[in-house]
């Protein structure tokens, strides 16, 4: 192993993890100032929502990292890729939940991450309409507003009594087939739609059982890994594919056993460890 | 019609309305004092969950009607009926949603309304855990935290970018059959799971299409037509039998477009006016 591949130390990370902070309060402000101006919605090429709020965020946030590292990569939903090739790489949704977003549905939440090689160093999900920010580092531990997270195992006997979030069934005919979403919903009494990053932090937190979520792109699901293993949880994801340029990817993250239920129920040879 | 038949006039409906939301803040503060002091939770005869929170929210919320108004009935989840043969009746759910107050997950709420005759005057749904507060009174408008709320339909064409908030399908089941959920996800492409009273909320709102919501007793849905109609809304609810001495209802609730939609595509005789 080359000096090259070795991962950041654990003083780099913490600064790493603390610009990741920074730079949510700094989009979080960006959304904020946009929601009391009021804004226009738009389709985007693929059919998706877009807003001003999803521009001026992720603005807010390359400025931010460009000012702290002009050589390191980035890769954001509404903005072409700046150096693909660097070895760092800062993965961007300025506004996942676009559809609570335009909608006033506070669910919305912005997802920034710092990759190494491929690696999560950093990881954060900022929920602006909650006033929570949810934010681990690799060796760092998980946090909520500062405080820190740990997930607690749920054993069998309790299994029923966890809630399961899963997205749209769309989103389980676009990766997988709707019977996988047919199955969840006859095997399971508590399956609910959650869906986007709220999902994400509320099996970070433990308060849902886990979260499935398919047809979800790099920068949807590029926090949560580092997030839910921080906090002792575990998270599987699968490739699906790709669409529109981007891999496709299906995950599903939480309490250990409930992750390991789910696996059971769906079956799938093609979950993987992520 | 006699006069003990017409309805309170509205200076009075005014005075149970500011009533509703003292009483709405009183159960509130019960609620935050113990989600501080923690709680155990135990499980009903019907086997659903019950915490020291359900009690004490509940108890205020009493005290502080019969000091107001003691030969007014009560109607509550957790104690006995007071006075069922009173013409005013109070509905109180003191923590609807169990199951995500006792997750931590902040979608929970109060419940509680003033019924005249089985009329609704006044309907509150607080949420502790979000710090927000909707209201209405009849004749009196909604309104969520002091803001008057309005809803605005839908229109046809964007019927499909609406959400469409739905229960577990376990309460499809129920009432209905799991085939009516089924058709619904197949149908519409944003079906979330905010179940609870926070469905009915958003509803209100005007930020999601509509609520459906199966399988619901009486304090569920206390509050929820007054604060639909009086925004603009639509209020559809539906009786489907008894169970342990309760009557079980099924609603649907939002913009008028998109209920008359789910009523197409539902197709049952069973679904009359509330």
């Amino acid at each position: 192993m080359t000096i090259s591949r070795t991962l950041p130390a654990l003083a780099e990370r913490r600064r790493f993890y603390r610009l990741a902070l920074r730079l949510a309060a700094r989009s979080r402000r960006a959304i904020l100032r946009r929601i009391a101006r009021g804004f226009e919605r738009s389709l985007k090429a693929d059919a998706t929502l877009v807003t001003e709020a999803d521009f001026e965020a992720e603005l807010a946030l390359r400025t931010g990292i460009r000012q702290a590292f002009p050589d390191h990569g980035i890769l954001g939903e509404e903005f072409p890729p700046l150096h693909p090739e660097a070895d760092f790489q800062w993965i961007l949704d300025p506004i996942d939940g676009t559809l609570s977003f335009t909608h006033g549905i506070p669910f919305f939440g912005t997802i920034l991450a710092l990759h190494y090689r491929g690696r999560p160093l950093v990881g954060v999900i900022d929920h602006p309409g909650l006033g929570l920010c949810y934010g681990a580092g690799l060796g760092l531990g998980a946090w909520r507003n500062g405080q820190r997270l740990r997930i607690r195992d749920a054993r069998v006997p309790d299994l029923e009594r966890e809630v399961i979030s899963a997205g749209d069934r769309s989103r389980f005919v676009q990766c997988r087939s709707g019977a996988a979403f047919d199955t969840l919903v006859r095997r399971h009494p508590h399956v609910r739609g959650y869906t986007d990053c709220i999902g994400h932090t509320l099996a970070a937190e433990g308060k849902i059982g886990a979260v499935v979520d398919y047809g979800v792109r790099p920068w949807d699901i590029a926090a949560t890994r580092l997030l839910v293993e921080e906090a002792g949880g575990r998270y599987v994801c699968a490739y699906h594919g790709r669409q529109d340029g981007q891999p496709l990817y299906g995950i599903i993250a939480g309490k250990p056993t409930v992750v390991r239920w789910l696996l059971t129920i769906f079956r799938s040879p093609r979950h993987t460890r992520g």
